[in-house]
């Protein structure tokens, strides 16, 4: 069974404060997509630290996306898989062409276990900057996509993010773990509880000796 | 100027967690729409809590609203007031007519200040589940919205939600406040100071004594 990882609320809070810095001076975002549920929280937070005075919110916009194992009974076992299902799009009525064309999209999810769901939010967003592109005959112009999650899981990934993105450096993790079931804090039944396994574990770490006495 | 009061993440989670078991077993939703910014994240926790073992979970839209306070020197004095802007609605590629009329749909947000945002949320919804309704052709099947915020502040308000709502109890604040500035976790630039001054006030009124010993 895979280990699991506690993570409070104020790990998060910190997680994206210490990210902000970096998103704000490089990255320079104008506007962010969280992808629901799992995006929802660390957007929400980091939109807090995003802000400079006298400027406006960085806006967001939620997209949903929900992951579907097909079951391998659903066809031979190669076809076994995942796809992914919007149920909340950007919405193009408050989306202007000009508010996508040229501009930085910081993309924010909890977690990139497969990368799936990065995968198919990156290249569908792309189809749509393409299409708002060529609607403004402005097709020249670079349009880049930055994504920031909270972990990334350290394994095999089923879905891949454009080379160029990860040569540039449009892709952070505040914190890269080991193929363990990262337990959010806005899951806990018991958040009481949860901090102190949360608790329990940062002291293990610090109180563990290499040679294990 | 306005007291501050300081919440904790902890007690947001908590305060979503002890709506729930109300917003199940009475409310019945089958939609849960997110007003963002404030909204995602008590939304996020809340849909953790209605998830029934063996049903998937409560579907989120997230809508964005922001209040602009128009200023008194755009017009007269009496035109001085608030507009609401959509920055996101719902995603009508992805919410079926179906999964609105006779539905019952639960709004969140986080605090009700002058609830204007609330009025204009409710409003707009109920015009598109009429629309939906119509071309339906199920005019007769009651949709019923459902109110739900962390915070509700205990002031005049601006705006109104509907009489029935209020009447047959669709409405909940998990706290109501006095005309406090509510400090969400989610905005504090020093978490740690800001989770001390939260509990220092929670021990403030612990101790403080009615005859002022």
């Amino acid at each position: 069974m895979a280990n699991r990882k506690y993570i409070t609320y104020n790990e998060v809070h910190k997680l994206c404060q210490n990210a902000a810095p970096k998103i704000l001076s490089e990255w320079k975002p104008s506007l962010m997509i969280a992808i629901g549920g799992g995006g929802y929280v660390p957007a929400r937070i980091l939109r807090s630290f995003l802000k400079t005075p006298g400027s406006p919110n960085i806006p967001i916009q939620a997209i949903g996306l929900s992951l579907y194992e097909k079951l391998a009974t659903d066809g031979p076992e190669e076809a076994a898989g995942h796809t992914v299902t919007r149920t909340q799009w950007l919405d193009f009525s408050a989306v202007k062409q000009s508010d996508l064309v040229g501009r930085n999209i910081l993309i924010v999810d909890e977690v990139d276990d497969t990368r799936t769901t990065l995968q198919y939010a990156v290249q569908e967003l792309k189809k749509d900057v393409e299409e708002a592109a060529k609607l403004m005959g402005r097709e020249g112009e670079e349009t880049r996509f930055f994504v920031f999650v909270l972990h990334n899981k350290d394994k095999p990934k089923k879905g891949a993010l454009p080379d160029d993105m990860m040569k540039e450096g449009r892709y952070l993790a505040a914190e890269t773990v080991g193929d363990e079931w990262c337990c959010y804090p806005w899951e806990a039944t018991n958040i009481d509880e949860h901090d102190r396994l949360a608790n329990e574990a940062a002291l293990k770490k610090v109180t563990a000796k290499p040679n294990g006495n």
